[in-house]
């Protein structure tokens, strides 16, 4: 692997230190470790050395903290040393969270990858996640992620025996693999094919046939189905929308994801029994604008619903996650 | 705020290309948009184009990417914008898992910062964490942890009602706001006094007294206060040890913590009571060497007991958290 690492060394000098000797001698130690680098002084707050260097171990980089110490005699009043910066490695470690903060994960293999007819599909493995779905450059959902399962489900608090139940989307067969124990009467949709095979942790076998005793799973556009539903009056007691997260963006005029969740929110809960219960995941707890937006939305539907939000923690989100329950008033 | 937020591209180029012109026309781009940069061609494997600038925007990073598409004349095969990243702000918002992986939050405000005759404390500010409490360097307890706190107190399957508890460490309070509930007769030790103000949705109001109906807080070393117990023969139902993690080095001869370990582990199962359970955080799952040898150390000694461990998942740590119960043979 030819990847490169960045170092960052963050620190602030008292004002006695004359700042152009400064980076000179700070240069000159670099260049002696056969470290490229780039030397930022930051307008008065401090000053940022960037390097990377082929054979940098951690003696090194304690050294190379200590003859800064040396050359600036005492002179340093903040010091730290940044996590290193992988780049260009042969398997991406970096997915920025949905309130776009960087991460790095422990992924150390891509197990699958797919351009499907809607998306990009990859499954990457994490020592600690396991397999991790993602779909067009979002982490969707890990074999860790039973949370997120138990969340769109209704926090355990469900009983769907016997209960006619729609789940949209949920192609990675969590959420029937789940409920399908319950013995409900079922539909689900979409399947990732990718899955079946990489995501068994989450799926199970549920994905290996599509019908089963008390499920069917459909291979075709929720759309066109919802309003064949609407049409003919049938009715579930629970819809679980698995199809997307809330847009990130907050201007609808400008985003089509916005349309397609109204439409979709607005035949859900049209083929909502009168005390069925409509489930979805929201966004990150940040994003406030965004979850405040659709939360205007749910208040403004042609069948008025009231709602409850929950935040939950999905393992390898590595942020907080709201999830919506929403009934007809 | 005088904060450097660093970008990358991270792409590869067909090798139809000519790396020289290349990188000669990558630099005119980016000094034409008065960016500083460094460009690394990772051997073959693709090039990093690491830039800083003072006005950088979503949309000039758009157009920077297009005018790169346009000079590399369709000869991009892979292209990814990494999330930048911000160095030298005032709030430090970069701290590193335990299994070194680099990790962005969401930090906002400092809100106390100490340094105690033991440690450097802060509690810093996450909109979705609540205050977190960082322990020299270590992010150690988040207003929203609640379940580190119940994993290390048996994951709600024990009974407290009327037991003899002995806390080691604590020193935020949640575990003692939490089993204080149940009324057991209970012994707590050292508070981090800033917790009592500043992380009140963990401990509540239990740190407002050092003594209560049930409890009692000890503010003294708990080595010495171990010893006098085994020497009085006295026992506990409960030995929750709070103290530390197992060190991420696996040089137990070169480590003293791990020495401090041996001796708190050794002289807690002493203290236990022959039906009594001991409680304690293990590291990262991803540790695995660490974990290996604490475990091998549970496993030898001088009273023989038998263990579990149990992965969870404590929102603010961002990696899956190894928790363990050991109990008398």
């Amino acid at each position: 692997d030819m990847a490169v690492r960045h170092y960052t060394l963050d620190f602030n000098l008292s004002t006695a230190v004359d700042p152009a000797s400064t980076v000179s001698g700070l240069l000159s130690i670099f260049h002696e470790q056969e470290l490229t680098e780039t030397i930022h002084d930051t307008d008065g707050h401090g000053y940022l050395a960037t390097f990377v260097g082929k054979n940098v171990t951690p003696s090194l980089l304690n050294a190379l903290e200590n003859k800064l110490k040396v050359l600036l005699n005492g002179n340093i009043t903040r010091i730290k040393k940044l996590p290193a910066l992988l780049r260009g490695a042969k398997v991406d470690r970096y997915w920025p969270t949905a309130d776009g903060r960087l991460i790095e994960y422990d992924i150390d293999k891509v197990v699958y990858e797919e351009d499907s007819e809607y998306q990009n599909i990859k499954i990457l493995h994490s020592q600690q996640y396991g397999n991790i779905l993602v779909l067009d450059g979002d982490v969707n959902l890990a074999e860790s992620d039973s949370a997120y399962t138990q969340a769109i489900t209704g926090s355990g608090k469900e009983n769907y025996a016997g209960k006619e139940v729609l789940i949209l989307g949920g192609g990675d067969g969590g959420i029937l693999a789940e409920l399908v124990k319950q013995k409900p009467k079922m539909i689900t949709m979409k399947v990732i094919d990718g899955c079946k095979k990489y995501m068994r942790k989450t799926c199970g076998d549920i994905l290996d046939n599509l019908k089963g005793d008390c499920y069917q799973i459909l291979i075709q556009d929720c759309v066109p189905l919802l309003k064949k539903y609407v049409q003919e009056g049938r009715t579930f007691d629970y819809v679980i929308n698995d199809l997307t997260a809330i847009p990130i963006s907050t201007s609808p005029e400008e985003d089509s994801t916005w349309e397609f969740l109204r439409l979709i929110l607005d035949l859900s809960i049209k083929v909502l029994h009168p005390s069925g219960k409509y489930f979805t995941q929201g966004n990150s707890a940040n994003l406030t604008e965004a979850l405040n937006l659709f939360e205007e939305r749910l208040g403004r539907l042609s069948c008025p619903v009231d709602f409850r939000k929950e935040v939950v923690c999905v393992p390898s989100y590595l942020e907080q996650w709201v999830f919506y329950t929403a009934w007809k008033k």
